[in-house]
């Protein structure tokens, strides 16, 4: 009987086998967003136990072991061991079949510690013990993980106002691979909790050395930092927004309601709404002059349990995908920067899959011929970043804009064990590309094209978009 | 030549074929959602013709006549005999190829009746007329129909207003089958029409004994029939709504709300939905009391054809899909239960399959362990009752959450030979599960947990979900 | 090795084949709905090269070009030659590689011109020459090419102050495929502009011969071009809309706004909607007077990119799809004709495909048995008229309504070459059919009923449902 992780594993047909054998298995891997710690890379950290590296903060199992009927201190409570945590979600892990986690889990354990066995509560004692005392050698430390999975470049996640100290000394190292900055200036636009913002603006003028008066100054300021960020090789920007903002506002209205917010007063919506929409305006011109690119990801709606927010924080696996109708304010952002000829290399990361086929319609309004692929819909992002996730965003992109221009996967993960999404990603393209070959939707005879292609989705085409 | 419902109808693998003959077939039904007429099993009815128990108010087979164009005195006329309605819907039947209606008619025919010929305009007299023998025979009585199909379970749909006596009258005669009554407080809410909201509270007023003279009267009414509701057996709740409605609201608003209304003054938008949130939140709060279950069906648009309304009325087929965003109010609405740690189990079922990832994390923000599965995507509901939207929510909830705690199928219906629905659930699960495990996203070796996992499915989640 | 253009393209079961060889491929082709100029049918146009009858106008292909990196002069520029831009083309067709222009492309040169080899760099400039060859021949004219594909009915777009010219000629000259318009009364509703909108209501009080002074002139000189489409044999209305207009209003409110868009005042939100509502609902009643079928194609945000549109115009590929929410102004906007008895047959055309469960149903509200099919689901418009649009519009309507009932497709091209799309529609369907005959979905014994389906929605039912 088959194991479940084999060699050809999501590969249906010989085309498909071909395929990933022959081109997309040996691309080094390009992580262009993701949420490792930079820290854990500087010190080259090494992780105690299986429990630690794979439950610290992986909200996706949390909701899983909750879902399961687990209670929450054999999540994020303090008052449980690594291993009683661990036997938890052993025990959950059958239960969470055809949830992506199944596979992540068992891909995982296969491509880092070479276990075959299936994880579940027979299972979970001996599993547990193998990998962490693999996990003790220097081979399992963050750069040695790293190197095992062929990582060229990895693009972290960084608030303006961070030092990053690591990615310096990463950098003055001269670490083989690239570790790079990413500017996520969402705190910069959060005005809905005045006394927080005023501390995040103190935050910044120090960092910065403007003294920050007016909002002219924190753009100034926003401005120097993101000129350091470009000096230690940031070549991307991210916002996490919950929709497009583009109202029309005067330059006068923006310095008044910078002026309330710092005050202390909270804003009309009216008011955080022409904010939001003159910082995104601000930020994407500042991208668009170093030749960075801009993400979006957009239409999470965030913390909906407050209970468990009060209790244990942001980013613990209370969100969940919204439904909000922004397409007319997409385009209206774009354009104001596009018909100025400001428009930066843009990638939007939709979370409700209903707006699919609407991102890979949109971006084709600012193809301009200028960078092929110049805009980009973004690969399954979260809740969407499995099999059919995957392949609902190529299939809308191929039926509406190019595949071929793809700039492909990025793990968007906190844990140095999610690699292995990178061959998931790539199995599942040369797996549709495979099946389309058997049906005779893509011609058998263009072998050579698609090899290439696949390479190009892989890795070619990230490296090239990126300049890095 | 294979006939259309054969031993193996649309299990398409080995894997399929096993899991539905060893583990699903078998399994008791628990139609915890339906609409069936508790008089008609209190006094055991038998039915005249098919005709009669096919076409009486199954707005499914309407619409297709109408589509087909037959005439509306064929549909719900007066004028028209039962077989000449059949006669109609029999030539309706070929016209419905690929439509569920093709699959429920003939699993229909051949579960209940054991006809294996395909309905047609040839084989309609035939038809009729051996179906209808078999209906004047005991057998196919009300409680027969229930028993051949090894019905465990009942829930039907019940105003507060009502006195429950044939679901009494089945307590006291200890008929085998349980048959429990469902809280669905629909018009205690509907403030829209002042005289009829005002006529309804009166009725209230009556069987409650409460004298309502502002809302926490009308609170404490609900609250005495919520009781008797118990009493009878209840253990569900159910609500059928446009949009989720989660307004802030001061008591002392609803109060001015409710006399407004009460004394005959049409509400302002605002005003009906700070009366609904209010409403939504004290039925929540009593299910929760009372360990119940609470189900929304949300995002139909009803009564569409005013022309049709006015001349037959409501629940003819003139209802369709709506596009409500309501994601943001759907959150703060079970926020504000799960805050106070008074959130119910839920069954949330989506009209609109956009929204079927939405649900899908939604649900994901509330589960906290306390209950496995405890929030539930329900079930494909209505329009999506067939193959594609049963197994788009399967997939849905399997890959946001996890299908394994799903509480599985309801008919929703107002028919007692709708059960052959369970079956055609239990086929396209098995189905799906089978199709896995052939193309190596399951593993083979886990048909024993895959086994247990479509029998849970199939029955056990239930019965251990809502405790009957 | 299989060409990909071969007898059995896109069919993959032998039930796909039979139905597509011996019921679709022979029918004629109605194609009811086009954007073909009738003065090219009128002069019996003929086409230069193969770079100018195909890249000519066609937003399609420069999307794909400009999204891989072709710079504007070579999609719309007029300083490159006819030979230049279809180098380009050609340069980027292997990347269109799952983009439906990569079948379109081939499927097209090999129906139109013989031709079998793939296009991409290497073959471009011998299938520009051999093509352009043929297209200097007579039976390759607009006539030619008509002929060439079986072409029985043409519905051309027209607005209702075109003289008609180019079809009365044509009908006087007894062509013999039937090139008849169709009002597309966009501008009479376009008021948004007043400058522009008051020369439209001039152009037309010139053409109409009535003095439009009031609402009511507007009215009376749109019957009259009305009545004058209908005497060269015009069956259909068209409508762009981005939502559907059903606000309340009342007589005079409209005669206002006239008054003050016609005086050269800009619109409130409101006015643009009460407006536009009544002039939907005029012209509603208009076509159900001639027993006309209207059209509404619905959803699209046009002009997104104002840099490009600035500088090239209207219908250049910087169009796409919205996120409108419009379902209970569709159904209001439908009811108040129906009320009335007075909804003429219509097609519902949507543009985002998270609609199609919402229109599928929509279309059963109206449906009332005076005429089957009185209310369609139109054929994958646009960015959707590909093989997964087609087939979940397809499967949205047969799962929700009578896919037998369905009038089928339309080219909706600008192209004389374009033809070659209803045979691509026809083998999705067959090879639809033919899988659900494999699965056991649809009974094998009735490939008679099967195949007369597929007939009717190929060809008979338009023929039948538009009285042509």
């Amino acid at each position: 009987m088959k194991r479940l992780i084999h060699e050809d594993f999501l590969l249906q047909t010989d085309a498909a086998k071909e395929l990933y054998h022959e081109h997309a298995k040996m691309q080094p891997i390009i992580d262009y967003h993701c949420h490792l710690n930079p820290e854990y890379i500087a010190n080259d950290h090494t992780f105690d136990n299986l429990g630690q590296i794979w439950l610290e903060g992986d909200h996706y199992k949390w909701r899983a072991m909750r879902t399961n009927g687990v209670g929450e201190e054999y999540c994020t409570g303090r008052g449980t061991s690594d291993w009683e945590k661990f036997e938890k979600w052993a025990e959950t892990v059958p239960y969470t079949m055809r949830n992506p986690l199944y596979h992540w889990t068992h891909l995982e354990l296969k491509r880092a510690f070479g276990v075959d066995e299936l994880l579940g509560p027979e299972t979970a004692k001996e599993i547990f013990d193998r990998c962490t005392e693999q996990l003790r050698t220097p081979e399992f430390s963050a750069r040695g993980l790293m190197r095992k999975f062929k990582v060229e470049v990895v693009c972290t996640t960084d608030d303006p106002v961070d030092s990053l100290a690591h990615h310096l000394a990463l950098k003055e190292e001269q670490f083989e691979i690239k570790v790079l900055p990413t500017w996520r200036p969402d705190k910069a636009m959060a005005v809905e909790d005045p006394q927080s913002y005023r501390a995040y603006v103190e935050e910044l003028s120090e960092v910065s050395g403007v003294d920050i008066r007016r909002f002219s100054d924190l753009i100034e300021a926003l401005r120097m930092r993101h000129d350091f960020f470009a000096s230690v090789g940031c070549k991307l920007s991210d916002h996490g927004i919950e929709e497009f903002y583009a109202e029309p506002y005067r330059q006068v209205e923006i310095e008044q309601i910078f002026n309330k917010v710092y005050g202390g007063k909270v804003l009309t919506g009216e008011e955080v709404l022409k904010f939001k929409s003159a910082m995104l305006h601000e930020g994407a011109l500042m991208d668009w002059e170093k030749g960075w690119t801009q993400q979006f990801h957009y239409g999470a709606i965030r913390n909906n349990n407050s209970r468990l927010f009060d209790r244990i924080g942001a980013d613990t696996g209370f969100d969940s995908i919204g439904d909000f109708s922004t397409a007319k304010a997409m385009s209206r952002f774009f354009d104001q920067l596009d018909k100025d000829n400001r428009l930066a290399k843009t990638i939007i990361y939709n979370l409700n899959p209903k707006d699919n086929e609407l991102i890979a319609t949109m971006i084709g309004n600012f193809q301009d011929g200028s960078v092929a692929g110049k805009m980009q819909f973004g690969s399954g992002w979260w809740f969407l970043d499995q099999k059919s996730g995957m392949e609902a965003q190529m299939n809308s992109l191929s039926n509406l804009g190019l595949l071929s221009r793809f700039v492909g996967m990025l793990t968007d993960s906190r844990s140095f064990l999610s690699y292995p999404r990178h061959e998931y990603f790539r199995r599942i393209l040369c797996n549709l590309i495979g099946n389309d070959i058997e049906q005779g939707l893509l011609p058998a005879s263009e072998m050579k094209f698609l090899g290439k292609m696949v390479e190009d989705i892989s890795y070619h085409n990230a490296k090239q978009f990126f300049h890095f």
